[in-house]
């Protein structure tokens, strides 16, 4: 086919049925372009500069890439913007401009390739589009504390709109990581420990993201679903490193979020760094394919982690055995690796088939056409306006969660004249997003003292006083904020991590910003042995509450810290995202319930790891030195008011149970359904959560809530057992479930 | 066959091959008969009682007992005697009386038995026949320090032949366990982390106590190795419950040393309590008789854990079932159990086949043929008079393990006159001994404080102050223990753990006798989270060190605890049994070399776990707030001189090293030879040892050394390198291995 050819070719046909283009198309490709397609080498921010009046131009990098295989796979991270990428604020593309670069590069992308193929724009969407001045949601751990799928799915369209207004097509989201070792940096990214409430919330994200349908909406992006399999069952929490699991465990635990993920339609799952029980996910056939793609019927795309297929040569003793064996696992897409560049040689020795290799290239193109990139270059749609602010803030509300009110301090009584709001996580915006956050326009966002402020009633006369630095052990600080603590009717003390990787402005009591630096306690590679915050935090947790005012800590996280009981009020929002001081205020004060349930449970130590409430029901006592269970169980959440369960009824694999607010407020309680198996072929697990539903009520209304529920496979009888938590549910009334007849 | 019957039949012929013996007994036995083989219901304490005039009478549970079946397959611990079986010392059989009680056991079975079968008698022979008086070795884990499988092998050739002049038939052992978790109170009972220095012991265990052939001499005993399978796998380091490991890993570290076991002909193995990836041991098998029976060819015994069979009624439902899973899936004989009692019912309902019944009888029987049981009841050998001091205290001797010594304080100079031996475990002997130990008459043995008075330059003043609680915070002794360092030219200070069930009787510096209890901290069932000693003993080293004297910290222990790396010079001695401390005193004073090895990696905190040594090959960067690395690595101790290792040759899988002994002194260094993957199928570990050898020297000498080794599985080029440790192999030059050709 050359320019000059009259007739339309089927793959340019929009009307054709997609699968017929791609045959159509991959019919006229050399196999050079074909490798090209599977290539995602350059960094994103590497195809453009600034010029002087503010507008981009392409570099030289892009020219020579795109030569090279005569057209582009994809590309990584046009809009990324964050230290990682070395891109500062304000020299990236924004919101205003991202779509005209997109354009830009995509233009050149087509003009070069002989076909006409467009790029995909491949986009680090963590929590929100991580360009800079998106819309910053809170990270997947307090998603999992709302156990609210329907929210979440609305924040994930919100995601989606605003990337494809930007020019980007594909997002990279973690959802599929299940917390086991909450020492894993990324722990954050997970939606926590259990695998129904992360299938629940991964089907959430794919339907907000990529709607339904085989084509997607102007305003509907690509998920890749990271990571698979089994990357938060690495030995020690330590990151992509080693899991030992057998199989089983890996089906029961680490598998159902990427099976929920893949029956909602995810267009692609990347292949994970770690290996399980001796083989690296990029390299492992029977999990790729065997599994993924023979059994489940996925038809997606897998898109390896960042030099993961290099990384096998480890193995191999050479890249282009590497990309050989990855592409023959079933990895389709590279990122960054050369391996995928030298796909031709690996065919010609014969290393790997072209069948194989074209398999993936449909692949590729398919999602192209299904992106409609070849009918549409640019974004057609005008950024989603407004509401970011209001999605991320209902989040970061739903997500707090108050672990223990001893004393009844909360919600905060109208009658409290004067207010201590501490700690190096009280008036601080960047240190409440998490890992990944692109920076965001200077006054975006409220922290804690900024929502009191806000919120509290007027009048009330609200101090702040740092007191002390989030890492480190400088105390200098302390003795202001006991002296605040001391003459106030209460204390807001905000301690937590931090997976900020840029300088964080602050601002002062008086509204002055300073530029603080704290190290990473948290993030992608920034495993926390010990668990423990700051060591100053804890020499100020013990010096606020030794003056006796009543003190309500607030954690802002990533991850369970090791925290003492020592105060009256304990809450986490875990990185409730840039407007998470809002949401933290509202529910201090009262003017929001607070809803949020773990999503993990809470260790005493790190001493007593793993704590995960599904263990097997081993009936253990317990370490001489320590208890096995943890602090806080899964599940675990406090309300302002109170419910009652009634006992629960079964008709078939559906469970019945009336559910009533006791209390004198509204709220909202979580209804959590869990399965104790009896007669199993396999030994089982103490409990496992099989539905949930959040349901609020007025005080004094009761409701019957009615939910299916699905059996583990092996299980002949089993007890159902419905509470506010995973503790609750082992002193729960059964209902015997008896599968036998 | 009746008593009338004239001939002699086939099972009473002597000579005739132990198969058709076996055979023709089972073909006249009824079912009853038969089920009651497959039980060990009864404690052996349970079935004797001591009479006003010092001897024994049996008691009315064995006769109800032999009588139900007619007989007794076996009959577990008649001569244990620790604080477990309630015995109290001097009222359990005794060396002198052992032997007539099994005797007096035995004609009763024998007599209560239709066709004469006698009884297999079980006994605990964890380190030693743990009868009263009987000799306590080292624990396993001191065993391992050793890394000398031909002393090793003597020792079990010495508890054999105790065993049996006691009456006894059947070894129990830990063997097979590999700690890679120490909290687990059971690390003790291990042979370290490593399976192939576990494997080479484990078959120096079967040599040393079974010899050679189907037939057994008069003073070897048949072993049941413990445990099959991945015990030490357990999550936290938690007793017996969940693995979650996969078949590669299973296999590769948790498998060859029962593989070594089995290929050395061990009689007999015990089915682990814990669970892997779901199955139970007990009922599983896949491991049982697919891995075991029908892939290695193992024909011996199968033995359940006390009460292993009864816990799959959990999955089972009911105790029936339970024990026809266990014996379907390869369980021979219980421990404890009543499922196995139901077996008649279970074959009549169904549940399991005659065929598989008979099968397990059959290896009951053979081994009690290969005892020769059906010819002599009666122990015939007399005990190994004398050495039983000689050949634990030679063990002990070998694990003492030099970890530092910094300013070289050690071995102690003839120029001190002054010796202050400090802390809880310096003037203890119960206190060196592990788990399961019974009672020893007063006065056996020798403490730390015993063997330096003993063996120190005469004029030498030594001194004693305990100092602190084993546990517990009580530091009142501080102050007169600081003294007697500050007084002293060096100290000497023994700190440890214990797993010493019974209170202890401690001398004091004037050789008064008191009895101090302290609650244990090691053994099975005593996991310890947080691997740190009593919070006294910290406080006491660091007094001790803040007086600026010279300090040797001596650990007794049972697993590695947490110690932190403030003095001149730390030694572990693990628990060396009842005559440690002649051998740490050896050691300390320069009688001895330290030889030491360390057979597993001692973490810098329990925040790091797991550290061992061979992980995968995943460079990983370590934690934000902790290396992760080990404070001494797998393979560590030092010598009183130093060697130097040539550059390795290779000869096929042979590798050839020059070892020179550079120093001043005799010493003997472990050649340790270890494999790094280089192309694989899998991902690779960063090491593994595949050979090594024990080497002395004398000042200056110079020797060359060949090693075979294997190559593991699915390895096509590796790299070989010999070092005296494993972080010294990280470094140290390799020789190339291609089996590719």
């Amino acid at each position: 086919m050359t320019v000059a050819e009259s007739t339309t070719p089927l793959y340019r046909t929009p009307t054709a049925p997609l699968h017929t283009r791609v045959a159509d198309l991959l019919s006229r490709m050399t196999l050079r372009e074909k490798v090209g397609q599977l290539n995602q080498r350059m960094y994103g921010w590497d195809a453009y500069r600034r010029t002087r009046d503010g507008g981009f131009e392409l570099t030289e990098a892009l020219y020579a890439e795109t030569e090279r295989f005569a057209g582009l796979g994809a590309l990584y991270g046009l809009m990324r913007a964050d230290a990682w990428s070395g891109v500062e604020y304000g020299t990236g593309p924004d919101a205003a401009s991202s779509a005209e670069l997109a354009d830009m590069v995509q233009r050149h992308v087509v003009e070069r390739s002989r076909l006409g193929i467009p790029a995909l724009f491949v986009e680090e969407v963590p929590h929100g589009h991580m360009a800079l001045d998106g819309t910053v949601l809170p990270v997947n751990l307090a998603v999992g504390a709302t156990w609210d799928p329907g929210l979440y799915e609305r924040a994930a369209a919100h995601a989606a709109a605003e990337l494809r207004a930007r020019g980007g097509h594909v997002a990279l989201v973690s959802a599929l990581d299940i917390v086991r070792d909450p020492r894993w940096g990324r722990t954050e990214e997970c939606f926590g420990e259990d695998p129904y409430l992360a299938g629940r919330l991964t089907e959430a994200l794919v339907r907000g993201m990529q709607g339904e349908g085989e084509r997607f909406a102007a305003d509907k992006a690509a998920v890749v679903l990271k990571h698979f399999a089994g990357q938060g069952a690495t030995v020690g929490g330590r990151n992509s490193t080693e899991s030992e699991l057998g199989p089983r465990e890996l089906h029961e635990i680490h598998l159902p979020a990427a099976r929920a993920g893949v029956r909602a339609g995810a267009a692609a799952v990347m292949a994970a760094y770690n290996e399980v029980d001796g083989l690296p996910c990029s390299g492992n056939r029977a999990l790729l394919t065997g599994l993924l793609r023979e059994r489940w019927g996925f038809e997606g795309l897998v898109m390896a982690d960042g030099l993961a297929v290099d990384r096998l040569a480890r193995i191999t003793g050479d890249k282009v055995s590497a990309g050989a064996l990855a592409l023959d696992s079933g990895v389709d897409l590279s990122l960054w690796d050369e391996g995928f560049t030298h796909l031709e040689e690996a065919v010609e020795r014969g290393l790997v088939s072209e069948e194989a290799l074209d398999a993936a290239v449909g692949r590729v193109l398919w999602l192209k056409f299904r992106l409609g990139l070849f009918e549409r270059h640019s974004a057609v749609i005008p950024p989603p306006s407004g509401h970011g602010r209001e999605v991320s803030t209902a989040l970061a509300r739903a997500a707090v969660t108050l672990l223990r009110d001893d004393g009844g301090i909360l919600p905060i009584p109208a009658t409290v004249a004067r207010i201590a709001v501490l700690g190096p996580q009280a008036a601080t915006v960047a240190h409440q997003a998490g890992d990944y956050t692109a920076p965001q326009c200077p006054g975006t966002g409220a922290s804690v003292l900024d929502g009191l402020r806000r919120l509290a009633p007027p009048g009330t006369d609200i101090r702040h006083a740092r007191g002390c630095t989030l890492t480190g052990d400088d105390i200098s600080g302390i003795p202001e904020a006991v002296a605040e603590a001391a003459a106030s009717d209460l204390a807001v003390l905000v301690l937590g991590g931090s997976s900020a990787r840029t300088p964080d402005t602050e601002f002062d009591a008086n509204g002055a910003a300073r530029t603080v630096v704290s190290e990473m306690t948290c993030g992608e590679g920034v495993d926390l042995a010990a668990l423990r915050l700051g060591a100053a935090q804890y020499a100020l947790l013990d010096a606020v509450v030794a003056t006796g005012t009543p003190t309500a800590v607030v954690l802002v996280q990533g991850r369970p810290h090791v925290v003492p009981d020592t105060t009256g009020a304990l809450l986490t929002a875990w990185y409730p995202g840039p407007w998470g001081g809002d949401a933290i205020a509202e529910v201090l004060l009262g003017l929001a319930e607070p809803t949020g349930r773990l999503p993990v449970s809470v260790p005493r130590s790190v001493a007593q790891l793993p704590v995960y409430y599904n263990h097997k029901d081993t009936e253990y006592g317990g370490y001489v030195d320590e208890s096995a269970e943890p602090r806080y169980s899964f599940g675990h959440g406090l309300s302002y008011t109170s419910f009652e369960f009634g006992t629960p009824r079964l008709s078939g694999r559906t469970v019945e149970v009336d559910v009533a607010n006791t209390g004198k407020r509204h709220g909202r309680t979580v209804v959590q359904v869990y399965l104790r198996p009896l007669l199993t072929s396999v030994w089982p697990r103490t409990l496992e959560l099989v539905a949930f539903e959040g349901v609020g009520l007025a005080p004094g209304e009761r409701r019957t809530i009615s939910l299916a529920f699905e059996v583990p496979l092996g299980v002949s009888t089993a007890e159902i057992r419905v509470a506010e938590s995973s503790r609750a549910a082992l002193t729960a009334e059964p209902v015997v479930l008896d599968l036998r007849v």
